[in-house]
């Protein structure tokens, strides 16, 4: 098998490559692909090129599209006045699920991280600045509660107070659904120290 | 989000189909594939649409190769009077990897099973029953200890009766690093059937 199957590992070692496929299933995979029909291959093959050349970043908000301005940003629908800061496309996904939000995004694509060498520069934090002096009321920092994602929510509403804006963050809390007993201490803090009248 | 990425959406389509892929992975994948170099991207595609290609079947053993006839079967060091019959390629690599085999294989792709629909004319059983009149000794049946591995290894050692040919079956047994205490009856029994003198 090991010599002269050498297309086949190729292909197990380029699914080796990708993030949560181990050894054992990428052989899984590749043995998948192999038993496809020409057709199947082939537009597995022509997704992955497609993908990779047409799909770039919106010149506006910087989320992943085909065209130049993604549809959110071109959407007349949506209120501009409104931004909506994440770190990654996935983000923007799980918000949009939600239905809950009309205003528009800032993807950042990534987060200051001083331990991974991440600083602003490498961020789209100028073009957020940019924006933010065009008509915009509000700035929702919704970036993940962690270290980072409160690093950067941070040093973005600091740079943003010279402006007449909004800056806000997303409420933390117990989680619907949750149960108290089992939330963890900063959790139970936060949720008491943003607690509401009702 | 929704509409104007559609190459992204395919792309995880295509992820999504794969087995033990669900739809988180298939996101995760396609976003990892996005950030990939011109090259990587196409590195990815040419080796699915090259595994897909140049390998097939072996016309001797029906193991998965690049040459018409694998590199088991062409190696005048094997010994070709040992046939090992195995459900698929991913068993021959698992025998392989012990070192401890240097005869030749017979692929089946596949076991016989009524449930499913497979009966013995889908597997190449015909093939192996030609192989093993032409100079072969023992016939190893090494299909998996399940109802159908069982079916298939007695079905085809009826087939064999007629001819000069030993077929014996792998032992059955507690698994080496293994504990009597959590070996199921089954295993259990098969080890001590199977016991043999120290």
């Amino acid at each position: 098998m090991a010599n002269n199957v050498l297309p086949l590992i190729r292909l197990t070692e380029q699914f080796e490559k990708l993030p949560g496929v181990g050894r054992k299933l990428a052989q899984k995979l590749a043995f998948h692909v192999l038993a496809y029909s020409d057709e199947q291959a082939q537009a597995f093959a022509d997704a992955i090129l497609d993908a990779h050349s047409k799909i770039h970043r919106c010149e506006v908000c910087m989320n992943f599209t085909d065209h130049e301005v993604c549809g959110i940003c071109s959407d007349p629908g949506r209120d501009h006045s409104i931004i909506c800061v994440v770190e990654d496309p996935k983000d923007v996904m799980a918000l949009e699920r939600t239905h809950e939000f009309n205003g528009t995004y800032h993807v950042l694509h990534g987060l200051i991280s001083p331990v991974n060498g991440i600083g602003p520069d490498q961020l789209h934090i100028t073009e957020l600045v940019a924006r933010a002096q065009e008509g915009v009321t509000e700035v929702i920092m919704a970036t993940n509660p962690t270290v980072e994602g409160e690093t950067t929510a941070m040093y973005i509403s600091r740079l943003l107070k010279p402006f007449s804006v909004t800056v806000t963050r997303l409420a933390y809390g117990i989680p619907i659904g949750g149960n108290l007993e089992y939330a963890d201490d900063i959790t139970l803090r936060s949720a008491l120290n943003g607690r509401r009248e009702i």
